[in-house]
Protein backbone atom coordinates (compact mmCIF):
# COMPACT_ATOMS: atom_id res chain seq x y z
CA UNK A 1 0.00 0.00 0.00
CA UNK A 2 1.08 3.60 -0.95
CA UNK A 3 1.65 5.40 2.08
CA UNK A 4 0.59 8.84 -0.19
CA UNK A 5 -3.12 8.78 -0.46
CA UNK A 6 -5.81 11.21 -1.65
CA UNK A 7 -7.82 11.73 0.92
CA UNK A 8 -11.27 13.56 0.25
CA UNK A 9 -12.96 15.98 2.61
CA UNK A 10 -16.33 15.48 2.39
CA UNK A 11 -17.75 17.59 5.49
CA UNK A 12 -15.89 19.39 8.68
CA UNK A 13 -17.49 20.22 11.95
CA UNK A 14 -15.99 22.20 14.73
CA UNK A 15 -16.80 20.05 17.58
CA UNK A 16 -15.54 20.17 21.44
CA UNK A 17 -12.79 22.24 20.52
CA UNK A 18 -11.65 19.81 17.97
CA UNK A 19 -12.76 18.65 14.46
CA UNK A 20 -14.88 16.51 13.42
CA UNK A 21 -13.71 14.78 9.91
CA UNK A 22 -15.73 12.98 7.24
CA UNK A 23 -13.65 11.40 4.46
CA UNK A 24 -14.35 9.06 1.70
CA UNK A 25 -10.83 7.53 -0.31
CA UNK A 26 -10.07 4.58 -2.79
CA UNK A 27 -9.79 1.72 -0.74
CA UNK A 28 -7.14 -0.99 -1.60
CA UNK A 29 -8.27 -4.08 0.28
CA UNK A 30 -11.83 -2.96 -0.56
CA UNK A 31 -11.37 -1.76 -4.56
CA UNK A 32 -13.80 0.35 -3.59
CA UNK A 33 -14.33 3.86 -2.46
CA UNK A 34 -14.57 3.42 1.62
CA UNK A 35 -15.84 6.45 3.74
CA UNK A 36 -14.55 7.10 7.32
CA UNK A 37 -14.65 9.52 10.08
CA UNK A 38 -12.07 10.92 12.28
CA UNK A 39 -12.20 13.11 15.06
CA UNK A 40 -9.29 15.26 16.04
CA UNK A 41 -9.63 17.14 19.29
CA UNK A 42 -7.57 20.43 19.72
CA UNK A 43 -4.31 18.60 21.00
CA UNK A 44 -3.81 17.33 17.37
CA UNK A 45 -2.07 20.44 16.90
CA UNK A 46 0.45 19.64 19.64
CA UNK A 47 1.81 16.66 18.28
CA UNK A 48 0.97 12.84 17.94
CA UNK A 49 -2.09 11.67 20.07
CA UNK A 50 -3.29 8.20 21.08
CA UNK A 51 -6.07 7.19 18.44
CA UNK A 52 -9.17 4.89 19.52
CA UNK A 53 -10.72 2.48 16.86
CA UNK A 54 -14.53 2.16 17.05
CA UNK A 55 -16.32 -0.77 14.81
CA UNK A 56 -19.90 -0.08 14.16
CA UNK A 57 -22.66 -3.03 14.53
CA UNK A 58 -25.37 -4.29 12.07
CA UNK A 59 -26.65 -1.29 9.31
CA UNK A 60 -24.77 1.61 11.02
CA UNK A 61 -22.35 3.74 8.96
CA UNK A 62 -18.98 5.97 9.92
CA UNK A 63 -21.56 8.54 11.16
CA UNK A 64 -23.62 6.43 13.49
CA UNK A 65 -21.39 6.61 16.42
CA UNK A 66 -19.82 9.86 15.96
CA UNK A 67 -23.66 11.32 15.94
CA UNK A 68 -24.95 9.41 18.92
CA UNK A 69 -22.31 8.02 20.63
CA UNK A 70 -21.32 11.12 22.57
CA UNK A 71 -17.99 9.82 22.72
CA UNK A 72 -15.93 13.30 21.21
CA UNK A 73 -16.66 15.24 24.53
CA UNK A 74 -14.53 12.86 26.44
CA UNK A 75 -12.06 12.38 23.30
CA UNK A 76 -11.44 16.52 23.23
CA UNK A 77 -10.70 16.12 27.34
CA UNK A 78 -8.24 13.13 27.05
CA UNK A 79 -6.22 14.35 23.75
CA UNK A 80 -7.77 11.36 21.82
CA UNK A 81 -8.67 10.94 18.48
CA UNK A 82 -11.50 8.62 17.38
CA UNK A 83 -11.55 6.78 14.13
CA UNK A 84 -14.99 5.11 12.72
CA UNK A 85 -15.62 3.20 9.05
CA UNK A 86 -18.15 1.92 7.51
CA UNK A 87 -19.30 -1.09 8.18
CA UNK A 88 -19.41 -2.89 4.36
CA UNK A 89 -18.26 -1.98 1.33
CA UNK A 90 -20.92 0.28 -1.06
CA UNK A 91 -21.18 -0.41 -4.32
CA UNK A 92 -20.04 -3.58 -4.65
CA UNK A 93 -23.41 -4.24 -7.06
CA UNK A 94 -23.92 -7.88 -5.66
CA UNK A 95 -27.23 -9.62 -6.69
CA UNK A 96 -29.10 -9.95 -3.15
CA UNK A 97 -26.66 -7.64 -1.47
CA UNK A 98 -29.64 -5.27 0.04
CA UNK A 99 -31.94 -8.77 0.73
CA UNK A 100 -31.00 -9.00 4.43
CA UNK A 101 -30.03 -6.91 7.73
CA UNK A 102 -27.44 -9.16 8.70
CA UNK A 103 -25.83 -10.01 6.12
CA UNK A 104 -24.47 -8.13 2.69
CA UNK A 105 -24.47 -4.37 2.76
CA UNK A 106 -24.09 -2.91 6.42
CA UNK A 107 -23.00 -6.58 7.50
CA UNK A 108 -19.74 -6.93 6.34
CA UNK A 109 -18.97 -8.72 9.93
CA UNK A 110 -15.23 -7.31 9.50
CA UNK A 111 -13.81 -10.18 7.98
CA UNK A 112 -12.09 -11.08 4.45
CA UNK A 113 -14.21 -13.03 2.19
CA UNK A 114 -13.24 -16.07 0.46
CA UNK A 115 -16.35 -16.87 -0.89
CA UNK A 116 -17.06 -15.29 -4.13
CA UNK A 117 -19.06 -13.10 -5.59
CA UNK A 118 -18.46 -11.73 -1.96
CA UNK A 119 -14.79 -12.04 -1.79
CA UNK A 120 -14.20 -9.67 -4.48
CA UNK A 121 -14.62 -6.25 -2.45
CA UNK A 122 -15.73 -7.59 0.93
CA UNK A 123 -12.63 -7.88 2.66
CA UNK A 124 -12.90 -5.78 6.01
CA UNK A 125 -10.53 -7.37 7.93
CA UNK A 126 -7.70 -6.10 5.66
CA UNK A 127 -9.96 -2.56 5.22
CA UNK A 128 -9.46 -1.75 9.01
CA UNK A 129 -5.24 -2.81 8.83
CA UNK A 130 -5.51 -0.30 5.83
CA UNK A 131 -7.31 2.48 7.73
CA UNK A 132 -5.04 2.10 10.46
CA UNK A 133 -1.97 2.54 8.38
CA UNK A 134 -3.51 5.64 6.34
CA UNK A 135 -4.35 7.57 9.47
CA UNK A 136 -1.03 6.85 11.16
CA UNK A 137 0.41 8.28 8.07
CA UNK A 138 -1.92 11.08 7.07
CA UNK A 139 -2.95 11.68 10.90
CA UNK A 140 -0.98 12.80 14.30
CA UNK A 141 -1.71 9.53 15.47
CA UNK A 142 0.77 7.72 17.76
CA UNK A 143 1.05 4.70 16.34
CA UNK A 144 2.44 3.19 19.36
CA UNK A 145 -1.37 4.32 21.30
CA UNK A 146 -3.75 2.60 19.26
CA UNK A 147 -6.71 0.47 20.55
CA UNK A 148 -10.04 -0.90 19.30
CA UNK A 149 -13.32 -1.21 20.34
CA UNK A 150 -16.74 -1.70 19.08
CA UNK A 151 -20.25 -2.54 19.79
CA UNK A 152 -22.74 -5.77 18.59
CA UNK A 153 -21.10 -7.15 15.13
CA UNK A 154 -18.40 -4.40 15.53
CA UNK A 155 -17.70 -5.80 19.19
CA UNK A 156 -16.93 -9.01 17.70
CA UNK A 157 -14.36 -7.07 14.96
CA UNK A 158 -12.56 -5.22 18.08
CA UNK A 159 -12.06 -8.50 19.96
CA UNK A 160 -10.88 -10.25 16.70
CA UNK A 161 -8.74 -7.42 15.46
CA UNK A 162 -7.08 -7.14 18.26
CA UNK A 163 -6.29 -10.56 19.02
CA UNK A 164 -4.76 -11.30 15.37
CA UNK A 165 -3.03 -7.78 15.41
CA UNK A 166 -2.05 -6.69 19.05
CA UNK A 167 0.73 -5.05 17.77
CA UNK A 168 -1.40 -2.76 15.90
CA UNK A 169 -4.09 -2.74 18.82
CA UNK A 170 -2.79 -2.15 22.12
CA UNK A 171 -6.22 -1.94 24.07
CA UNK A 172 -9.10 -3.65 23.27
CA UNK A 173 -12.99 -3.08 24.61
CA UNK A 174 -16.69 -3.48 23.64
CA UNK A 175 -19.82 -3.22 23.61
CA UNK A 176 -22.69 -5.89 23.78
CA UNK A 177 -20.10 -7.87 21.30
CA UNK A 178 -20.74 -11.15 19.35
CA UNK A 179 -18.43 -12.90 21.07
CA UNK A 180 -18.78 -16.39 19.96
CA UNK A 181 -19.77 -15.75 15.77
CA UNK A 182 -19.25 -19.69 14.87
CA UNK A 183 -22.10 -20.78 17.89
CA UNK A 184 -24.86 -18.07 16.87
CA UNK A 185 -27.15 -17.43 13.99
CA UNK A 186 -25.91 -14.23 13.08
CA UNK A 187 -22.30 -15.16 12.84
CA UNK A 188 -23.22 -18.92 11.54
CA UNK A 189 -24.94 -17.24 8.38
CA UNK A 190 -22.67 -14.37 7.81
CA UNK A 191 -19.65 -16.88 8.07
CA UNK A 192 -21.34 -19.59 5.57
CA UNK A 193 -22.24 -16.58 3.41
CA UNK A 194 -18.62 -14.79 3.37
CA UNK A 195 -15.98 -17.98 4.25
CA UNK A 196 -17.94 -20.89 3.42
CA UNK A 197 -16.98 -24.21 5.51
CA UNK A 198 -13.71 -23.42 6.30
CA UNK A 199 -13.56 -24.53 10.05
CA UNK A 200 -10.11 -22.52 10.16
CA UNK A 201 -11.39 -19.19 8.44
CA UNK A 202 -14.78 -19.27 11.14
CA UNK A 203 -11.86 -19.87 14.22
CA UNK A 204 -9.34 -16.95 12.60
CA UNK A 205 -12.73 -14.43 12.86
CA UNK A 206 -14.33 -15.59 16.36
CA UNK A 207 -13.02 -13.91 19.63
CA UNK A 208 -13.59 -16.85 22.06
CA UNK A 209 -12.15 -19.50 19.52
CA UNK A 210 -8.55 -17.50 18.87
CA UNK A 211 -8.64 -16.60 22.82
CA UNK A 212 -8.62 -20.34 23.15
CA UNK A 213 -4.90 -20.31 21.45
CA UNK A 214 -3.60 -17.55 23.68
CA UNK A 215 -2.36 -16.81 26.84
CA UNK A 216 -3.25 -13.70 28.50
CA UNK A 217 -2.27 -11.25 25.47
CA UNK A 218 -4.06 -8.11 27.05
CA UNK A 219 -2.18 -8.51 30.58
CA UNK A 220 -4.16 -5.23 31.21
CA UNK A 221 -7.16 -6.70 31.01
CA UNK A 222 -10.35 -6.28 28.47
CA UNK A 223 -13.47 -4.59 29.08
CA UNK A 224 -16.75 -5.55 28.24
CA UNK A 225 -20.42 -3.97 28.80
CA UNK A 226 -23.22 -5.41 28.33
CA UNK A 227 -27.00 -4.79 28.90
CA UNK A 228 -29.40 -7.43 30.51
CA UNK A 229 -32.34 -6.23 28.70
CA UNK A 230 -30.82 -6.52 25.54
CA UNK A 231 -32.88 -8.33 23.14
CA UNK A 232 -30.19 -10.22 21.54
CA UNK A 233 -27.88 -11.57 24.54
CA UNK A 234 -29.77 -14.58 24.85
CA UNK A 235 -29.47 -15.61 21.21
CA UNK A 236 -26.83 -13.80 19.76
CA UNK A 237 -24.37 -12.29 21.98
CA UNK A 238 -22.93 -15.43 24.22
CA UNK A 239 -20.41 -13.29 26.33
CA UNK A 240 -20.53 -16.53 28.79
CA UNK A 241 -18.09 -18.12 25.89
CA UNK A 242 -15.69 -15.58 26.20
CA UNK A 243 -15.77 -15.37 29.97
CA UNK A 244 -15.09 -18.73 29.93
CA UNK A 245 -12.21 -18.65 26.80
CA UNK A 246 -10.56 -15.44 29.09
CA UNK A 247 -10.42 -17.14 32.24
CA UNK A 248 -8.47 -20.51 30.43
CA UNK A 249 -6.32 -18.06 28.80
CA UNK A 250 -5.57 -16.15 31.96
CA UNK A 251 -6.64 -13.50 30.18
CA UNK A 252 -7.88 -10.57 32.90
CA UNK A 253 -11.65 -9.43 32.01
CA UNK A 254 -14.26 -7.01 33.38
CA UNK A 255 -17.27 -8.23 32.18
CA UNK A 256 -19.90 -5.36 33.20
CA UNK A 257 -23.51 -6.47 33.13
CA UNK A 258 -25.98 -4.00 33.20
CA UNK A 259 -29.06 -4.27 34.67
CA UNK A 260 -32.13 -2.73 32.42
CA UNK A 261 -29.76 -1.38 29.95
CA UNK A 262 -31.02 -2.37 25.91
CA UNK A 263 -28.56 -3.21 22.53
CA UNK A 264 -28.61 0.45 21.31
CA UNK A 265 -26.93 4.04 21.68
CA UNK A 266 -28.64 4.79 24.95
CA UNK A 267 -26.30 1.79 26.52
CA UNK A 268 -23.28 2.93 24.42
CA UNK A 269 -23.28 6.50 25.51
CA UNK A 270 -24.42 5.86 28.90
CA UNK A 271 -20.94 3.80 29.53
CA UNK A 272 -18.53 5.67 26.54
CA UNK A 273 -16.80 7.67 28.35
CA UNK A 274 -15.39 4.64 31.05
CA UNK A 275 -14.24 3.15 27.90
CA UNK A 276 -12.29 5.97 26.62
CA UNK A 277 -10.74 6.42 30.14
CA UNK A 278 -10.06 2.33 29.81
CA UNK A 279 -7.94 3.02 26.70
CA UNK A 280 -6.56 6.37 27.91
CA UNK A 281 -4.87 4.88 31.28
CA UNK A 282 -3.51 1.81 28.61
CA UNK B 1 -58.45 19.43 27.99
CA UNK B 2 -58.83 16.82 30.06
CA UNK B 3 -56.29 15.87 32.43
CA UNK B 4 -56.27 11.93 31.65
CA UNK B 5 -55.29 11.15 28.64
CA UNK B 6 -54.06 7.87 27.00
CA UNK B 7 -50.42 7.70 26.47
CA UNK B 8 -49.02 5.38 24.37
CA UNK B 9 -45.86 4.06 25.32
CA UNK B 10 -43.45 3.36 21.81
CA UNK B 11 -40.63 2.38 23.53
CA UNK B 12 -38.16 2.84 26.58
CA UNK B 13 -34.68 2.31 27.00
CA UNK B 14 -32.43 2.78 30.51
CA UNK B 15 -30.03 5.35 29.90
CA UNK B 16 -27.40 7.21 32.16
CA UNK B 17 -29.48 5.63 35.17
CA UNK B 18 -32.92 6.99 34.15
CA UNK B 19 -35.04 5.73 31.62
CA UNK B 20 -35.30 7.67 27.93
CA UNK B 21 -38.98 7.29 26.59
CA UNK B 22 -40.83 7.84 23.41
CA UNK B 23 -44.59 7.66 23.38
CA UNK B 24 -47.81 8.94 21.44
CA UNK B 25 -50.86 10.48 22.14
CA UNK B 26 -54.12 11.64 20.38
CA UNK B 27 -53.24 15.55 20.37
CA UNK B 28 -56.29 18.05 21.33
CA UNK B 29 -54.71 20.74 19.71
CA UNK B 30 -53.42 19.12 16.68
CA UNK B 31 -56.20 16.72 16.16
CA UNK B 32 -54.29 13.54 15.55
CA UNK B 33 -51.59 11.30 16.87
CA UNK B 34 -48.61 13.17 18.24
CA UNK B 35 -45.16 11.83 19.04
CA UNK B 36 -43.28 12.98 22.24
CA UNK B 37 -39.92 12.01 24.45
CA UNK B 38 -39.28 11.89 27.51
CA UNK B 39 -35.90 11.59 29.74
CA UNK B 40 -36.93 11.14 33.13
CA UNK B 41 -33.35 10.98 35.07
CA UNK B 42 -33.39 8.39 38.64
CA UNK B 43 -34.17 10.73 40.53
CA UNK B 44 -37.63 11.00 39.69
CA UNK B 45 -38.25 8.23 41.79
CA UNK B 46 -37.96 10.65 44.23
CA UNK B 47 -40.14 13.39 43.50
CA UNK B 48 -41.25 16.42 41.16
CA UNK B 49 -38.15 17.34 39.44
CA UNK B 50 -37.22 20.72 37.12
CA UNK B 51 -38.50 19.68 33.14
CA UNK B 52 -36.85 21.43 30.19
CA UNK B 53 -38.46 21.82 26.78
CA UNK B 54 -36.16 20.88 23.51
CA UNK B 55 -38.17 22.44 20.64
CA UNK B 56 -36.03 20.87 17.56
CA UNK B 57 -35.11 22.71 13.84
CA UNK B 58 -36.30 22.11 10.48
CA UNK B 59 -36.43 18.20 9.10
CA UNK B 60 -36.02 17.06 12.57
CA UNK B 61 -38.67 14.87 14.62
CA UNK B 62 -39.19 13.97 18.67
CA UNK B 63 -36.10 11.81 18.25
CA UNK B 64 -33.51 14.09 17.15
CA UNK B 65 -32.26 15.67 20.06
CA UNK B 66 -32.14 12.63 22.20
CA UNK B 67 -30.19 10.95 19.86
CA UNK B 68 -27.67 13.36 19.25
CA UNK B 69 -27.72 15.80 21.84
CA UNK B 70 -25.93 14.61 24.56
CA UNK B 71 -27.97 16.17 27.00
CA UNK B 72 -29.08 12.91 28.95
CA UNK B 73 -25.75 13.14 30.96
CA UNK B 74 -26.07 15.99 31.95
CA UNK B 75 -29.83 15.48 33.06
CA UNK B 76 -28.79 12.83 34.98
CA UNK B 77 -26.71 14.49 36.90
CA UNK B 78 -28.66 17.52 37.56
CA UNK B 79 -32.02 15.48 37.73
CA UNK B 80 -33.54 17.18 35.42
CA UNK B 81 -36.41 16.03 32.98
CA UNK B 82 -35.98 16.70 29.16
CA UNK B 83 -39.02 16.69 26.77
CA UNK B 84 -39.06 16.72 23.48
CA UNK B 85 -41.61 16.91 20.54
CA UNK B 86 -42.09 16.40 16.99
CA UNK B 87 -41.43 19.70 14.50
CA UNK B 88 -45.17 19.48 12.92
CA UNK B 89 -48.31 17.73 12.51
CA UNK B 90 -47.73 13.74 10.68
CA UNK B 91 -51.18 12.45 8.98
CA UNK B 92 -52.91 15.70 7.99
CA UNK B 93 -52.76 14.90 4.12
CA UNK B 94 -52.31 18.26 2.75
CA UNK B 95 -51.78 18.45 -0.62
CA UNK B 96 -48.20 19.73 -0.76
CA UNK B 97 -47.04 18.94 2.21
CA UNK B 98 -43.96 17.12 1.67
CA UNK B 99 -43.11 19.63 -1.26
CA UNK B 100 -40.30 21.85 0.66
CA UNK B 101 -38.19 20.73 3.82
CA UNK B 102 -38.85 24.02 5.07
CA UNK B 103 -42.66 24.48 5.08
CA UNK B 104 -45.27 21.87 5.71
CA UNK B 105 -43.80 18.19 7.40
CA UNK B 106 -41.04 19.10 9.81
CA UNK B 107 -41.54 22.59 9.63
CA UNK B 108 -44.31 23.84 11.37
CA UNK B 109 -42.44 26.64 12.52
CA UNK B 110 -44.36 26.58 16.58
CA UNK B 111 -46.86 28.70 15.30
CA UNK B 112 -50.65 28.13 15.44
CA UNK B 113 -51.95 28.66 11.48
CA UNK B 114 -54.40 30.45 10.69
CA UNK B 115 -54.57 29.98 6.90
CA UNK B 116 -56.74 26.94 5.07
CA UNK B 117 -55.68 24.35 4.70
CA UNK B 118 -52.62 24.26 7.44
CA UNK B 119 -55.51 25.65 9.80
CA UNK B 120 -57.06 22.18 10.43
CA UNK B 121 -54.29 20.95 12.05
CA UNK B 122 -50.83 22.73 11.72
CA UNK B 123 -51.15 24.25 15.58
CA UNK B 124 -47.86 23.78 17.10
CA UNK B 125 -47.64 26.89 19.59
CA UNK B 126 -51.00 25.14 21.42
CA UNK B 127 -49.70 21.81 20.96
CA UNK B 128 -46.64 23.20 22.96
CA UNK B 129 -48.72 24.33 25.78
CA UNK B 130 -51.04 21.03 26.01
CA UNK B 131 -47.59 19.03 25.75
CA UNK B 132 -46.56 21.62 28.84
CA UNK B 133 -50.33 20.83 30.75
CA UNK B 134 -49.82 16.90 29.77
CA UNK B 135 -46.03 16.18 31.39
CA UNK B 136 -47.66 18.32 34.31
CA UNK B 137 -49.94 16.24 34.99
CA UNK B 138 -48.77 13.00 34.06
CA UNK B 139 -45.27 13.06 34.85
CA UNK B 140 -43.35 13.85 38.35
CA UNK B 141 -42.52 16.90 36.85
CA UNK B 142 -42.57 20.60 38.76
CA UNK B 143 -44.79 22.84 37.17
CA UNK B 144 -42.79 25.81 39.02
CA UNK B 145 -39.43 25.02 37.27
CA UNK B 146 -40.10 24.67 33.86
CA UNK B 147 -37.55 26.11 31.22
CA UNK B 148 -37.18 25.66 27.11
CA UNK B 149 -34.87 25.40 24.61
CA UNK B 150 -34.63 24.64 21.13
CA UNK B 151 -32.56 25.29 17.98
CA UNK B 152 -33.20 27.59 14.84
CA UNK B 153 -36.55 26.81 13.74
CA UNK B 154 -36.67 25.52 17.68
CA UNK B 155 -35.03 28.79 19.03
CA UNK B 156 -37.06 30.92 17.50
CA UNK B 157 -40.22 28.06 18.76
CA UNK B 158 -38.87 28.35 22.22
CA UNK B 159 -38.10 32.48 22.45
CA UNK B 160 -42.00 33.05 21.44
CA UNK B 161 -43.19 30.30 23.86
CA UNK B 162 -41.67 31.77 26.54
CA UNK B 163 -42.00 35.41 25.34
CA UNK B 164 -45.79 34.82 24.99
CA UNK B 165 -45.95 32.27 28.40
CA UNK B 166 -43.64 33.45 31.23
CA UNK B 167 -45.68 31.81 33.72
CA UNK B 168 -45.02 28.79 32.27
CA UNK B 169 -41.76 28.76 30.75
CA UNK B 170 -39.94 30.19 33.71
CA UNK B 171 -36.19 30.05 31.85
CA UNK B 172 -34.95 30.41 28.14
CA UNK B 173 -31.85 29.71 26.08
CA UNK B 174 -31.26 29.21 22.31
CA UNK B 175 -28.63 27.41 19.83
CA UNK B 176 -28.83 29.21 16.61
CA UNK B 177 -32.29 30.87 16.79
CA UNK B 178 -34.27 32.29 14.23
CA UNK B 179 -34.06 35.76 15.76
CA UNK B 180 -36.32 37.47 13.48
CA UNK B 181 -38.58 35.13 11.06
CA UNK B 182 -40.19 38.58 9.90
CA UNK B 183 -37.30 39.47 8.47
CA UNK B 184 -35.90 36.65 7.34
CA UNK B 185 -36.43 34.11 3.83
CA UNK B 186 -37.44 30.87 6.02
CA UNK B 187 -39.72 32.98 8.38
CA UNK B 188 -41.55 34.69 5.44
CA UNK B 189 -42.43 31.48 4.05
CA UNK B 190 -43.85 30.36 6.90
CA UNK B 191 -45.57 33.22 8.18
CA UNK B 192 -46.85 33.64 4.68
CA UNK B 193 -47.95 30.18 4.18
CA UNK B 194 -49.47 29.63 7.88
CA UNK B 195 -50.68 32.90 8.81
CA UNK B 196 -51.31 35.10 5.63
CA UNK B 197 -50.86 38.87 5.79
CA UNK B 198 -51.87 39.67 9.22
CA UNK B 199 -49.12 41.82 10.74
CA UNK B 200 -50.59 41.10 14.29
CA UNK B 201 -49.80 37.35 13.59
CA UNK B 202 -46.84 37.87 12.45
CA UNK B 203 -45.68 40.16 15.33
CA UNK B 204 -47.19 37.65 17.77
CA UNK B 205 -44.84 34.72 16.47
CA UNK B 206 -41.29 37.10 16.17
CA UNK B 207 -38.91 36.77 18.98
CA UNK B 208 -37.54 40.34 18.19
CA UNK B 209 -40.36 41.72 17.64
CA UNK B 210 -41.76 40.55 20.83
CA UNK B 211 -39.12 41.50 22.81
CA UNK B 212 -39.78 45.33 22.04
CA UNK B 213 -42.74 44.88 23.87
CA UNK B 214 -42.08 43.54 26.85
CA UNK B 215 -39.78 45.04 29.87
CA UNK B 216 -37.06 42.76 31.02
CA UNK B 217 -39.57 39.25 30.90
CA UNK B 218 -36.13 37.16 32.37
CA UNK B 219 -34.38 39.31 34.59
CA UNK B 220 -31.72 36.44 34.90
CA UNK B 221 -31.06 36.52 31.57
CA UNK B 222 -31.43 34.63 27.90
CA UNK B 223 -28.93 32.18 26.84
CA UNK B 224 -28.03 32.37 23.26
CA UNK B 225 -25.00 30.55 21.31
CA UNK B 226 -24.66 31.10 17.50
CA UNK B 227 -21.60 29.30 15.70
CA UNK B 228 -19.76 31.97 13.44
CA UNK B 229 -19.18 29.42 10.45
CA UNK B 230 -23.23 29.02 10.61
CA UNK B 231 -23.70 29.01 7.10
CA UNK B 232 -27.36 30.25 7.52
CA UNK B 233 -26.10 32.80 10.08
CA UNK B 234 -26.21 36.00 7.41
CA UNK B 235 -29.46 35.17 5.78
CA UNK B 236 -31.60 33.86 7.82
CA UNK B 237 -31.00 34.22 11.91
CA UNK B 238 -30.60 37.81 12.57
CA UNK B 239 -29.10 37.39 16.26
CA UNK B 240 -28.04 41.18 16.04
CA UNK B 241 -31.72 41.89 15.90
CA UNK B 242 -33.06 40.16 18.72
CA UNK B 243 -29.78 41.37 20.37
CA UNK B 244 -31.01 45.34 19.42
CA UNK B 245 -34.36 44.71 20.72
CA UNK B 246 -32.93 42.90 24.15
CA UNK B 247 -31.08 45.80 24.54
CA UNK B 248 -34.53 48.29 24.42
CA UNK B 249 -36.47 46.13 26.57
CA UNK B 250 -33.35 45.93 29.12
CA UNK B 251 -33.80 42.53 28.71
CA UNK B 252 -30.24 40.48 30.01
CA UNK B 253 -28.36 38.57 27.14
CA UNK B 254 -25.83 36.30 27.11
CA UNK B 255 -24.89 35.89 23.22
CA UNK B 256 -22.02 33.77 22.75
CA UNK B 257 -20.86 33.79 19.25
CA UNK B 258 -18.00 30.85 18.50
CA UNK B 259 -15.24 31.14 16.07
CA UNK B 260 -15.48 27.35 13.52
CA UNK B 261 -18.43 26.31 14.81
CA UNK B 262 -21.43 25.51 12.33
CA UNK B 263 -25.44 24.81 12.60
CA UNK B 264 -25.57 21.18 12.81
CA UNK B 265 -25.27 18.94 16.28
CA UNK B 266 -22.09 18.66 16.70
CA UNK B 267 -22.14 22.62 17.71
CA UNK B 268 -25.08 21.86 19.96
CA UNK B 269 -23.27 18.85 21.81
CA UNK B 270 -20.63 21.19 22.39
CA UNK B 271 -22.72 23.53 24.69
CA UNK B 272 -25.52 21.66 25.83
CA UNK B 273 -24.45 20.98 29.03
CA UNK B 274 -23.82 24.81 29.64
CA UNK B 275 -27.28 25.18 28.51
CA UNK B 276 -28.79 22.42 30.66
CA UNK B 277 -26.53 24.69 33.88
CA UNK B 278 -27.63 27.67 32.77
CA UNK B 279 -31.60 26.49 33.54
CA UNK B 280 -30.76 24.61 36.65
CA UNK B 281 -29.83 27.79 38.18
CA UNK B 282 -32.79 29.21 37.17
Amino acid sequence: MSTIETLELISEHTCFGGVQRFYSHQSHAIGLPMRFSVFLPAQAHGGKLPALFYLAGLTCTEETFMLKGGAQRVAAELGMILVTLDTSPRGAAIDGEAASWDFGLGAGFYVDATEPPWNAHYKMHSYVLELHQLVVAQLPVDVARVGIFGHSMGGHGALVLALRHPELFRSVSAFAPICAPSQCAWGQKAFTGYLGDSQEHWRLNDASALMASRHAPFPKGILIDQGLADGFLAAQLFPEAFEQACANAQQPLRLRRHAGYDHGYFFISTFVEDHLRFHAEQ
